[in-house]
C-alpha cells in the first residue's frame, strides 16, 4: 500500500482513470486519506462505481465522507442504500447531515430507517426535517451543550467533556434560563481561560440568535458579520432549538455565492464542472430559449422599422446580429465564469483542467449546434414561410460557429491568464465579451456572405 | 441615551441623516453597539465624519472597529491619524490587523512609530509586512499559543491561560518539535475534553500547514476544504512563523468572491455600493472603453463588407448595433450583479436600498451620457470625417438612452423580484440581457429614424 498522502492520491487518481477493478482495494486506499479528500475524489467517479467503492468502508468512515460530500454524491449514494446501511449511518452523523442524508434516500426506506430508531431521536429528525431546507431551522444542529444559570465554569467544562464529542462542531457553550432561552454563550477559549470557580453569568457573553424560519443566508451573514463561533436559534417562544457552526455558515456563504454567480449566467447552482456534459447542456437550455426568443423579436422589430431584403438592402440581414452575438456573449460568459470561480474555489485543479476544459467546449459546442439547429427553422420560416430557407441557413450556421468559437474563447482565455499570472476575472468578462461580439459579427456577415452572397 | 440595540441604530442612523453636529454624542452612542455594526456606520459616513466620531472613542473600541473595518474605512482614518493614534492602536491590535493599519498610513508617520515601539514588536512587523498582502504569510497572525511535544494537556491549558488573551482569534495550539516544525494540533474542544494528564502526542492531530508564500486563496480553501479551526502557516525552513483562522479564511473567501464577480462584470473588487458615484463612473470607464472600441471594430468590420449607406441600404445604420446594445448589456449586469450580491450579503440592508439604487442609476446614467458623448464625435469622424454630424449623433444619442434604460432596468429587476419572492439572480441575468438587447435595439432604430430618418 502507498506510503505518503500524496502517493496514495496519486494511486486514486490513477484508478480513476483506469478503472476500478477491485472496489475494496480502492477502499483500502481511500480509507488512508482525510475524508474531505476521499469524498471529493468519489464525487469524480461514475455513480455505479462511487458506490462500489463506498460499500467497502466501514462506517465511521462512511460518515465522515457523507459530512464533507456534495448533494450530487450524497444522492447518488442514499438511493442505493437499504434500510440497514441508512440506520447505520443515520445513527452516526450529525444531526443535520442525517437529515440530508434522509431527505436524499428512497422515501419508503426513509420512513422504514426513523421507525427502526429510538424514538427520541426519529422525533428530532422529523422535526428537523419540517423546516424548509434553506432556513436556519433547515441547516441548524441538534447536538449542542447548553449550560443552566447559576452554574460554575468547571462544571460547564465537565458538561463539555460529557455531551462534547456528540457536539464537536459547536465551540462553545449556550447558558439558558428556566424557560430555555439563551441568556449567554461561551466559547470553548473562554472555558478555557476563566477560573473554573467563576459563575457563568458573570463570565459569558451577549449571545447571538435568530429565528428557525429565517434565511439561512440571512444566518451565516450574522456569524460572518460578527465573527461568531454559533449562532442560536429559537423557537416561536424564545426557546433554544439548535445551533448553527461557523463552519456551517462558512459552506451555506460558499454555497450562495457559486447559486447567484451560475445563476446570473444562466446555468444552475450545481457544481458545473462535476456534472455529465449532457445533464450541463440541458440545464443552460432555458436561458438559451429566452435568448434565442429575444433575438427573435429584436429582428422582427428591426425588419418592421426598416423593411427586408427589399427596402432595407443588403444591410438587413443584419437584423439577426443581436440575436447571434448575444447567444455567444451568454455561452463565452457562461464557461469562463465557471472556470474562473473553479479555478479559485479550487474546484478545477490543476489535473483535472483538461478534463474540464475539454467538457466545457463540448457542452458550449452542443449548445451552438442546437440554438442554430432550431434557428434554421425558425428563421426560415419567419422570413420565406418554409422549413428550410437559405437565409435562415446561413443565421443558423453563424450561430453554430459562432458560439462553439465564443466556448473556445471562453476556455482559452482563463486558462491563459492562469498561466501568464492575471488575474483571470479581470480579462475573462468584459474583454471576452467584446472578442466574442466581433468575431460573432465576422462570422455571420462571412457565413451569410457564403450562403446568401450579396 | 437610548435603552436597546435597535433603538441606539436608529438613532445612529438618524444621526447620519440629519448630519453630525456633535462627534462626541455620536460616538457615545457609538461606543454602546457591537463594534462590527459601528465599523458599518463609520463607512457610510463621509470621511472627514467618520474621523471626527472616531477620535471620540476610546483606543480599545477604535481597535475593535478596525479589525471589522473595511479598506475603505481602514484607509480613511489611518491617512488622519498622528504618530500617536497610530501608535496607540499599533500595540491593541492583533499584528495582521496592526501592519494592514500601517500600510494605509502615511509612510513617514508609519516609520516613527515602528521606531518608537519595543524593538521586538517593530521586527515582528516589519517582518509581516514584507509578504505580499495576497500571500498566507500576508494575512496570518503571529499571536498563536504553541507547545512543546512532550508537554501534557493541564500544562497545555495553562499555557493557554497564559497566552490566550492575546491570541483569541486562534481556537487550538500547535505542538511543535525541536526545530519549530509543526508536529501536531490541538483544538480548545480537544484540550476541554480531554484529561489534563494525557501528553499532548499522544491526542493530538495531524496538523494542517501551507508556505508563508502561498496566495491566500489556496490557504483559505484548505480551511473550508477540510472544516480547518486554524492553518499554520511555516516559512522555508519548515518552522511555523503564523497561523491563519478559519476567522480569517471566511473573510478572505468573501472577498475573493466579491472581487471575481465584480471584476468578471468590469467594475472593481471594492464594495461598490459604498463607493462614491464619481469613483465608481470612473472606475467602470476601463471597461467601457474597451467596449466601445469593441463596438467601433464591430461597425467597421461590418461596413467593409457591406458598403456604407450607398451599397448597404437604410440597414446599414445597423452596424453600430454590437456597440449599443453591447455598452447596455455591459452596464444593466453591473447593477443587478452588484444589487444581487449587494442583497445576497447583507451589502444593501433594506433600510439603504433607495439610496443604492438611486446611486447606482446616477452611475448608469453617467456611463450612458460620457459613452454616448464620446462616440458622437469618434462615429462622427468614422462616418463623415468631421467632429459632428447627424448619424454621430444618433449612435450617441441612442447610446446615452439605451444604456440609461439598461441601468435602470439592471436596478428594476433584482429589486422587484426580491419583492416578490422570487430568486432575482435566475432573472437578473439572461432575462434581463435579453430585455435590454431587445429595448437596445429599439432605442436605436427610432432615435435613428427621427435623426437621420429612412
Amino acid at each position: 500500500m502507498p506510503g505518503s498522502d500524496e502517493e496514495r492520491m496519486q494511486a486514486l487518481r490513477a484508478l480513476r482513470d483506469t478503472g476500478i477493478d477491485s472496489p475494496a482495494r480502492a477502499a483500502g486506499v481511500l480509507g488512508e486519506i482525510h475524508p474531505a479528500d476521499a469524498a471529493e475524489w468519489l464525487q469524480d467517479l461514475d455513480d455505479g462505481d462511487a458506490w462500489h467503492v463506498f460499500v467497502e468502508l466501514d462506517t465511521g468512515f462512511q460518515a465522515e465522507i457523507l459530512e464533507f460530500a456534495d448533494e450530487g454524491l450524497i444522492n447518488d449514494l442514499a438511493a442505493r442504500m437499504s434500510a440497514g446501511d441508512l440506520r447505520s449511518l443515520v445513527e452516526e452523523l450529525p444531526s443535520d447531515d442525517a437529515v440530508d442524508l434522509l431527505a436524499e434516500a428512497d422515501e419508503r426506506v426513509a420512513e422504514d430507517v426513523l421507525d427502526s430508531i429510538p424514538v427520541e431521536d426519529a422525533l428530532v429528525l422529523r422535526e428537523l426535517s419540517a423546516y424548509p431546507p434553506d432556513t436556519a431551522g433547515g441547516v441548524m444542529k441538534t447536538e449542542f451543550v447548553n449550560i443552566q444559570r447559576g452554574t460554575r465554569v468547571g462544571d460547564a467544562v465537565k458538561e463539555v467533556k460529557k455531551e462534547g464529542e456528540e457536539a464537536e462542531d459547536i465551540l462553545g457553550v449556550f447558558i439558558l434560563d428556566e424557560e430555555q432561552n439563551p441568556v449567554g454563550f461561551l466559547s470553548d477559549r473562554s472555558l478555557l481561560t476563566h477560573s473554573i470557580h467563576d459563575l457563568v453569568e458573570d463570565v459569558m457573553v451577549e449571545p447571538f440568535t435568530i429565528d428557525a424560519n429565517a434565511d439561512q443566508e440571512e444566518a451565516a451573514n450574522q456569524i460572518q458579520k460578527y465573527s461568531l463561533s454559533a449562532l442560536g436559534v429559537v423557537g416561536p417562544d424564545g426557546a433554544l432549538v439548535g445551533v448553527i457552526s461557523a463552519e456551517d455558515a462558512a459552506e451555506i456563504l460558499e454555497e450562495e455565492a457559486r447559486e447567484d454567480i451560475q445563476r446570473l449566467v444562466g446555468t444552475t447552482a450545481k457544481q458545473q464542472t462535476r456534472l455529465p456534459v449532457l445533464v450541463r447542456t440541458r440545464q443552460r437550455m432555458p436561458l438559451m430559449a429566452v435568448t434565442v426568443l429575444g433575438g427573435l423579436v429584436s429582428a422582427k422589430i428591426l425588419s418592421y422599422f426598416l423593411g427586408g431584403d427589399e427596402t432595407g438592402g443588403d444591410a438587413s440581414i443584419l437584423r439577426y446580429l443581436p440575436l447571434i452575438i448575444g447567444l455567444a456573449g451568454n455561452v463565452g460568459i457562461q464557461s469562463s465564469t465557471i472556470l474562473v470561480r473553479g479555478f479559485a474555489t479550487g474546484e478545477v485543479e490543476p489535473e483535472r483542467e483538461g478534463a474540464v476544459l475539454l467538457s466545457e467546449l463540448t457542452v458550449g459546442t452542443l449548445v451552438g449546434l442546437i440554438c442554430g439547429g432550431v434557428t434554421i427553422f425558425i428563421a426560415s420560416w419567419m422570413e420565406a414561410g418554409t422549413w428550410i430557407d437559405l437565409f435562415g441557413v446561413a443565421v443558423g450556421t453563424a450561430i453554430a460557429v459562432a458560439v462553439s468559437w465564443a466556448a473556445f474563447l471562453g476556455c482559452a482565455v482563463p486558462v491563459s491568464c492562469r498561466r501568464l499570472g492575471i488575474d483571470p476575472a479581470i480579462v475573462a468578462g468584459p474583454a471576452l465579451i467584446t472578442l466574442s461580439d466581433i468575431s460573432g459579427s465576422l462570422i455571420y456577415i462571412l457565413v451569410a456572405r457564403q450562403l446568401v452572397g450579396f
